[in-house]
């Protein structure tokens, strides 16, 4: 039997459900939907990166790429990042923070596959991103 | 070659359109997005449980177990589950749901992942849901 | 190592952001969110295939088969396609559209399983799609 392992890095708080932020099973590493909560403080409720899309990118980027090293996973071993934005107006600010972000990375291999789509989030909330890694 | 397999339950209605309930193919089972449908009855139109938040998040978890079942996996094996909800207003009480739902369903393994955004859908539909799971 | 390869058809644009049209680790197949832009012609903005829904939807799945066939793939190993309409409304058409399709495609196993929902994209777009295929 191939273990299913919950991946909840330091940084993270309780998740609000009975999920987990991230699973490892044989070599696929799911993460849950991430937003730009900051590293978890205990007794203080989530609170975002900052108001901007920059800060919460980023933010979102960290926690995502967290859960991935959690797994022993990199960047490199995303196939899919699935990016949910609230507006439209936010789209070409996305593709440069993304651009900038993934640069500095420094990927040895094919950047990830991804999808954008705009939906509601919660209040306050101006992107949340999700991925899927193959490990090697 | 690996065959892939459409998932079928009983309960389901045919789709409205040339897709699969659930597929698998080879240790990997994807679940179609499930919507809280009543078992189906011949000749009359697919019914969703009930107006309520309630109602409809428990068929549409039991639609989504009853694929993963007729692929021989359980909600064990499940290492991603995408809520869709058509209201920012409905997050607590899904959460509330959910986790009574799966501390029923006697887990032995880590949750699944899950990502949850709010879009539009059908008219009377409030929740649909879809999941990947991977086999042992 | 299983590396991971980028597919990028010739009739596709470059990505507007640092992603990949589509991956392939292993045995994993992953098609990036996909729209009705027509073959991409140098010097020129992507532009969709016409207004229309059946026109855009035939295009977004012609630009995602290009990438599961640049990948070794079909339709046939596809065990998961995700559509996002922007208007709750086009649902019956696109079903009509989406079964002519697939019926042309002479698939030989079971068809993808399916997960539609209602988002906003960007202006001018209906539809947009993405896909998982599992390689025998």
């Amino acid at each position: 039997m191939t273990e299913k392992t919950a991946l909840t890095p330091a940084t993270h708080t309780t998740p609000p459900a009975k999920f987990s932020h991230g699973v490892r099973k044989g070599n696929l590493l799911q993460v849950a939907g991430q937003v730009g909560f900051l590293p978890a403080v205990e007794g203080q409720a989530p609170t975002p990166a900052g108001p901007t899309l920059r800060e919460q990118t980023l933010q979102t980027l960290a926690n995502v790429k967290a859960i991935l090293e959690e797994g022993g996973a990199s960047w490199d071993d995303a196939v899919m990042i699935r990016v949910y934005l609230t507006d439209v107006a936010h789209f070409a600010e996305l593709n440069e923070i993304y651009d900038a972000y993934f640069e500095q990375q420094g990927l040895t291999q094919a950047p990830a596959a991804r999808t954008t789509v705009y939906v509601g989030l919660p209040p306050g909330l101006l992107i949340e991103i999700d991925a899927l890694a193959v490990l090697s």
